[in-house]
């Protein structure tokens, strides 16, 4: 295929903003200083997408590995990563919605995540619409105008 | 705040998986040849999860912005980039929910996207619960065992 034309680079560098920690059932997620100012006006959300790096697949083997068995389930068919959602693909980003149970400083506890302890987290985003109506959710004002 | 006792990389490094191509009305993913067989499957589910790179937003001073006024609009409050879906943010990620409309080879077409033509695009999810009920929506068998 054809690269753009435009000079585009083949790589693309991400920092960990912050890191899951999780302590018995209780899960945080500790934002680095640098980038504390950045949680401003979050406390509006209820809910939250969380991007993390599942940093226990990012082997050079894993991420050219295009094909698995879901779940790792044999009886589920061999399948392209991108129509699943498994740690092992080329790029291993992972996403998951979380419930913000408080924040304070640095630290947003969530309600629950499935992630390892000291998981890099690279971003996050507000949740802006429900995405299963009846659970409790929240947006401040400004995203309701039009 | 203590960094995590294992040893563990201060940056990721992500490969583009394809680019957007936009033609008149038409959205096409062309995904890099290397890639294609991660598509396998994904004609079972009716909707995607494309992330992309902001690529014009990913210079060193954007990245250091941390709050900024939502949809660029100046009577919105000053809010931190995590609490918006701003593209100026530590790691210029952006999330769509795209509509398949067909697959063929590497090619994905799809019903809309907001990006520019020739965006990267760095790793592909299914969809796997409705987040707007009553819009059409489908996954394969597999997602729905138990």
């Amino acid at each position: 295929m054809n690269k753009p034309k435009n000079l585009m680079p083949n790589f693309f560098v991400m920092n960990p903003i912050g890191y899951i920690r999780k302590t018995g059932d209780k899960v945080i997620i500790e934002i680095l200083s640098d980038y504390q100012d950045a949680l401003l006006g979050l406390e509006g959300f209820s809910h939250i997408i969380v991007f993390s790096w599942f940093h226990v697949n990012d082997t050079a083997e894993k991420r050219k590995t295009l094909r698995v068995h879901p779940r790792g389930n044999r009886t589920n068919p061999l399948t392209g990563v991108f129509a699943t959602r498994s740690p092992v693909r080329p790029n291993p980003i992972a996403i998951s919605t979380c419930k913000i149970l408080s924040i304070k400083k640095n630290k947003i506890q969530i309600d629950r995540i499935d992630s390892f302890d000291n998981t890099p987290v690279i971003d996050i985003k507000p949740l802006l619409h429900s995405e299963e109506p009846g659970h409790e959710f929240r947006v401040p004002d400004w995203i309701k105008k039009k």
